[in-house]
């Protein structure tokens, strides 16, 4: 067990990272480069203790922590490369016009620096990739803040390793010595003066609507509110059209009922909900996702708290009007493991139900039949705002479709044709955000090398000398970096 | 006089914005363009009238509003031809690499697409350019969203005028009819209602603090809270360096009497505070900034409520422990008119006095003199967050003050050296926002082209057919944009 932090110690946390601050914001990006590869490698290095030790906290096989550990350094290494680079702070030039009627126009220049001390909450569902170094920190480490980390309570040990690993590779690459804290606490007190401390400047955290969704009041009701990017998931509704349907509807069950289930249905882009109009092909489809899904055994969840919560919501949703179970997994539950379950119900019923809107998370899915195309698509504008939004049509079929993809885009925050919604890819064009409540700010993405515009703000250096600019804005580009410089894109 | 728009009247509005967004999302960059283009037009056509109108409504000279309209039409044409151009969408490409290991790439395109409806509030200072066809409106209607205008009280024919100019232009290029809605109102009611409306997507505003916070409050207490930018005006300070003083006091002295009183003060850029360490040269520098702004008659103030608020926040400023006046106006004010006014307190006082550090709107600034370097520094590290942030010093000592100057742009969204914050020009590396209390999002600016990223959200495509994409995001790159495809900058 770890110390609670104390909210008279988290005074000293966020004074030490905003001293912190004033030396990590004059780091060039290169030498933050090497320091997050450092991470990387740290990590790395802990080889089989850190996955033995997250199997043991967190029920997931040691295959997914693997990947999942891969990609955490992955992420690390892509914001190194980003950093490498240099174009991503957004350097804009405009030069003086001294001569210009009626007014001379002065040297502008603008680019992005970092916000300040950032507080991320570790997720417990992605012990690395959303946790201690996962991409709140990669990104608010590359942009320049500090971070103070909050242990996932359902992970402390794993996420001490990977402390460790950070602080390693603090000391090998020079970088001040509390640019990354690592705090521990389970009380709401403690995540409230974090977020609530004066010199805290941005919040990072990934997990349920009521945590996230506490986390935004708390920085909104501050004197001088700061930014909150908390990630709460969604029910990422999956429509499925007739043709499609009939072409290879068991192909589309068999993708899904893995979707649907792997890592015992616990992520953020989990097929919640699928959609179709009633038809033999419907219920043949049905029929072959219940049949394949109810052999999938039950798993154990992340911690007894998810497993309750599931037990909860799904019994919660199987009992409201309408609703009835398809399949579920014909091995019964031990402790603490989740059913697998497909439901379903009409249209008619879902339209009159927001409760059958709200995420079930876990290995459950519900299939709504609507009976006209007139009532999908009514059930598609009662869908609050998704993470994911996933269309399987047939390529014709899609386009006569165009006007309702349309409709679904203003939902979501990536829209999928002929996927599945979970493997979140991270790259420059992945936007992983939504409309509320999928996100507290569908603006910015928590995947990918754009979360690093969550942690940022543009300042105008006006008729600066040129010993006195950043490198990034000085007159002879010496990083060598896209600008746009009279409004052209120039390097 | 107009009717105050109803509570119940604004959901009829606000459906109305909701139903053209539908359609007003997806016309052209070009299209819109020419939209815009148009709007600059029909203000132009408007002549002297909309002149002479706004002379009535403002007490603004004529010189002032005509120099205003040019800024306004200059904004929406430097909108327009970013729509033209077409790159600002931030277009990213990955192609699909299908034989992956372990898994896949999925082919992953992304770009921005607009909020929804957004409601704009009209600001006082500004009847042209923060207003009703203003920054805001023009950077919302660039970005696909439509508008609702709430005309400021203060000059409601000005606005119609400029409203009917905008209906003319959507007329003739084309638009649904209601792209732009024009309302009145002056209660709180109706602003918290515009507000708080489940179609409301995003929230500008301009002026004073009481009024940018509310409305903040209002959206950050939505059920689904959305962006809100208010900016709130600051105190901009000044910071003197000795010898720049010592070598050019006297000009120093003679561009601030005119940045401090033109448009009597009433910028929310205006350098309401200057700050220098004391000595003989601050002292004549003080003598002759006093002596010339004692010339300046005072000005009749932009109405009735803002006279009688700048002579309340003169008094209790002036009133307090330690403050003198320098000068101000010899000649005697009449009704609605603000005294031209230079006061100076001790540092050691001001470090003690909140008050002191809140804005006055008005021509009035106060001269902070520090007993050393040390107790400057102090008091730059007591400012809130601000606008602008200015330093006067010659090139050498600029140099030396290289860390001071790191230190302040902390608390600015724009650093000048050796000029004045009035004066905001328009142009893509201009930030005019800042640390809170001076915006409510500093990482966002309400001038220049980069205004139209309040408006806006990401969304990624994966898998789209070509056919389905947008044209932004096709293969062919069919409107010849710059986009990041595969991490290269390319076009």
């Amino acid at each position: 067990m770890f110390k609670d932090i104390g909210v008279a110690e988290i005074d000293t946390v966020l004074k030490k990272s905003h001293e912190a601050f004033l030396l990590f914001k004059r780091v060039s990006g290169v030498k933050k480069a090497a320091f997050l590869e450092a991470i990387a490698l740290e990590i790395e290095t802990l080889g089989i203790e850190l996955i033995q030790q997250a199997m043991q906290e967190t029920n997931l096989p040691e295959v997914r922590l693997a990947g999942e550990r891969a990609r955490t350094c992955n992420q690390l290494r892509q914001f190194s490369a980003l950093l490498k680079e240099g174009s991503w702070v957004d350097a804009r030039v405009d030069t003086a016009i001294p001569d210009r009627i009626p007014l001379p126009k002065p040297d502008i220049r603008k680019m992005l620096v970092p916000l300040g001390p950032v507080v991320v909450f570790g997720a417990s569902n992605f012990p690395f990739a959303y946790s201690t170094a996962g991409v709140d920190t990669a990104s608010a480490l590359a942009a320049g803040c500090p971070v103070v980390l909050k242990a996932h309570p359902a992970h402390p040990e794993t996420s001490e390793l990977v402390a460790r690993a950070i602080a390693k590779a603090i000391t090998s690459t020079g970088m001040p010595v509390d640019t990354f804290q690592h705090v521990h606490s389970s009380t709401f007190e403690s995540g409230k003066a974090l977020v609530q401390h004066p010199l805290t400047k941005a919040v990072g955290f990934t997990g349920s609507f009521s945590g996230g969704k506490a986390l935004y009041d708390y920085a909104t009701q501050r004197p001088d509110p700061i930014p909150v990017f908390s990630e709460m998931g969604s029910i990422n509704p999956v429509f499925i059209l007739p043709k499609a349907l009939k072409v290879r509807g068991d192909k589309v069950a068999e993708m899904y009922a893995v979707s649907i289930t792997q890592s015992v249905g616990q992520f953020c882009t989990n097929p919640g909900i699928m959609l179709g109009v009633q038809s033999t092909d419907l219920d043949k489809f049905s029929h072959e996702l219940g049949a394949t899904m109810e052999k999938i055994a039950p798993g154990t969840m992340l911690h007894p708290g998810i497993a309750a919560a599931f037990k909860k919501n799904r019994e919660r949703a199987l009992s409201q009007k309408g609703v009835s179970v398809i399949a579920e997994s014909t091995e019964k539950p031990k402790e603490n493991q989740g059913v697998t379950t497909l439901s379903t119900v009409k249209a008619s019923d879902f339209l009159n139900n927001e409760i059958l809107s709200e995420e079930i998370f876990g290995p459950y899915s519900i299939l709504v039949t609507a009976s006209s195309q007139e009532e999908l698509i009514a059930a598609a504008n009662k869908l609050p705002g998704q993470l994911t939004v996933t269309i399987i049509g047939e390529d014709d079929e899609l386009l006569q479709y165009a006007e309702f993809i349309q409709l679904l885009a203003e939902k979501a925050g990536r829209v999928i044709i002929n996927g599945v919604p979970t493997g979140v890819e991270v790259c420059p064009s992945m936007h992983h955000g939504g409309p509320f409540p999928a996100t507290t700010d569908s603006r910015f993405t928590s995947v990918g090398t754009d979360a690093i515009k969550r942690f940022v703000r543009p300042v105008s250096f006006q008729n600066f000398p040129d010993a006195l600019l950043p490198e990034e804005l000085k007159a002879g580009n010496p990083l060598g970096i896209w600008r746009f410089v009279n409004s052209e894109m120039k390097k």
